[in-house]
């Protein structure tokens, strides 16, 4: 896994995809750059009228709800039709989900309406996103780590979606396939936007490599990771962080990455 | 006071309190980066669905109209009146107050219908606020510094806020105590969003500190200043400032802080 | 030239001009930055109510439609429309030209409607621009730069703006004067917003010099392509050359300016 890992960074890097991010305002110039430092093009835009013409030229949707109004969920709307219509992958970063009820009513709607490729969020929002969903069942156990891992099955169950749950250690959820990756440092919660970041490469990854959503996942989740922890060992605080970051995106090499990668593979072995 | 400052910076880190923004789109990074460094949580939204329950779950509200249109001062009205309802406290950041009417018109009906715990301008944009909201005095004196200081006094007594005019040395008054602060350094004003910046540090220092709005003020103000200072004197730029700026924020100590800071208090010598 | 256009330099670092934008959600915070690194004065507002206002204390307008969408092409249109009747210099940056046909149509209405004093695009981006506005002729030759060198000349003829097409080599055509500018790195346009910064600078200095349309853009090119070429060489990947561009834009000298800038001009040699 370790090396195919790599091919899809190196193979990000050669094909230069185009990714059409609907997304929140604090985040739309990291994710840019950290779309352009891994290889990949940004497209930011969301006008009604250029929603269909923007995601056929695309080679992936990100759907991240973050500063979300009436007018940004009808662009999603229609940039979601169109990606489905065309069979491009689409990824959600359900941004605060589980905070208000108009937040969930939109999420609810869109992951009921439509098909979302990827689902990425921290634990909190992965809980949310489930108790929105099934609404039978309460998440009620007290182990956050085991709750969100119960509420990412559920919700791989019900939306046949890729179900990402960042963290200290990610866990990437598929039809009983698990990864567990513990690279990433503390730190990196102390920037905003990392998590939309994360996002935005895996669609970045799913539309370099398409219909491998799982595998996509997983190294986007992995780079994110390792560029994180090496940006982190050379970080004075949150500030250059963020450089740093941005710079071993772009600047990382196989024997550097493959010898910081921390994966752990299941399979079958989970279920809800 | 240096000791009590302090205590407000650790306690930041201790509580991070909500801090939900209804801010300008050039700063929102910026400043969600900075209250994460701070210790503090941000949220930024602007949906009129969810103001409501935005504002609940927050600890204090930023209000700050520098890219304000219709729709944004709506989801502002609603933020400000559920703040209110529950008592929590608002900023007002009035950015480029006088530069256009409407501008005017809509700071006027903000502090002549609401009642802002705090408001941070730099002098000019204070003088101005005072003037729409005075509009029976023009503000006339040919010095500055006394100007905005005469200015901050009226809109004290007329609105009850404690108010904030930064500068070379920052000003903070509120019923006749008057605080001075003379850190920071002249190329925190060569990067954008400094003052909006410490308009949210305020908030956050209110939300983490309630009740104490002309404490927090000045523990806001003083951070921001040190910070800027000692990031300063590390830069080679702009560029390098920011960066530096966010990493002082959040590893500054209490010895770095307290030898650094240069405050002047006054009481009960000045009125308007 | 080469000491005309360091004296546009410290020119605008003099006059610091207020400057204002209409621009996309994704380059706000790093077009303020770089506006005031260089020393101009950065204004960023849309709301309807104020635009007249706005255009009217600023010096310059930047139009430019990366996020557009129909509120804020109305903006634009009442932005230009004040800045045209008060004679202020306007310059537009075409993001994406040929990307949708509701940008196409955007741009047809601008250019054909309304007089921009400069237009900057990448090579597609003047070539789309060329194809929207002439229509009877399309673009087909095979080499990209004097394909979009004679887009240029097309656009110039029909528009009156003067017109830079920014790339590894930057040509900026007027009245049959063209200068050609070799500075820059490839790395630059692994970050986001450098064409959009330069943009920026260009109504910058044409609001620092009225008038001066063509040297204002090759001083703003040339200054962009300097600090950038600078940057890389110290930069270990696009999150630290973002950082060292800012500084250097801020702190360049007449000698290190001059002992870098590579510039060619050519006269009257060039006709569509």
């Amino acid at each position: 896994m370790t090396q195919r890992i790599w091919n899809y960074i190196s193979g990000l890097r050669q094909t230069s995809p185009l990714v059409h991010s609907i997304t929140n305002y604090v985040v739309m110039n990291n994710t840019a750059n950290a779309l352009l430092a891994a290889g990949a093009s940004p497209i930011m835009a969301h006008a009604h009228q250029e929603m269909k013409d923007m995601v056929s030229i695309a080679g992936a949707l990100v759907i991240n709800i973050g500063t979300l109004d009436e007018y940004w969920v009808e662009s999603m709307r229609l940039a979601i039709r169109q990606a489905e219509a065309l069979k491009k992958p689409w990824v959600l970063d359900p941004v605060g989900a589980g905070a208000t009820p108009y937040r969930n009513a939109v999420l609810k709607e869109l992951i009921s309406t439509y098909h979302p490729s990827v689902i990425r969020g921290n634990a909190s929002e992965i809980m949310a996103l489930a108790q929105v969903s099934v609404q039978t069942k309460g998440v009620d156990s007290t182990h956050q780590t085991e709750e969100a891992l119960d509420a990412a099955l559920q919700l791989n169950a019900i939306t046949g979606a890729v179900i990402c749950v960042s963290g200290a250690t990610d866990n990437i959820v598929h039809h009983g396939k698990r990864i567990l990756l513990r690279n990433g440092d503390p730190i990196m919660s102390r920037i905003t936007g990392m998590g939309c970041t994360a996002t935005a490469l895996i669609a970045a990854f799913c539309a370099s490599t398409p219909g491998e959503l799982f595998e996509a996942t997983t190294a986007a989740m992995a780079l994110t990771g390792v560029a994180g922890e090496k940006a982190a060992a050379q970080a004075k605080g949150p500030g250059s962080l963020q450089m740093h970051f941005l710079d071993i995106l772009s600047t990382i090499t196989e024997d550097e990455f493959n010898s910081s990668l921390n994966i752990e593979e299941e399979y079958a072995s989970i279920q809800s």
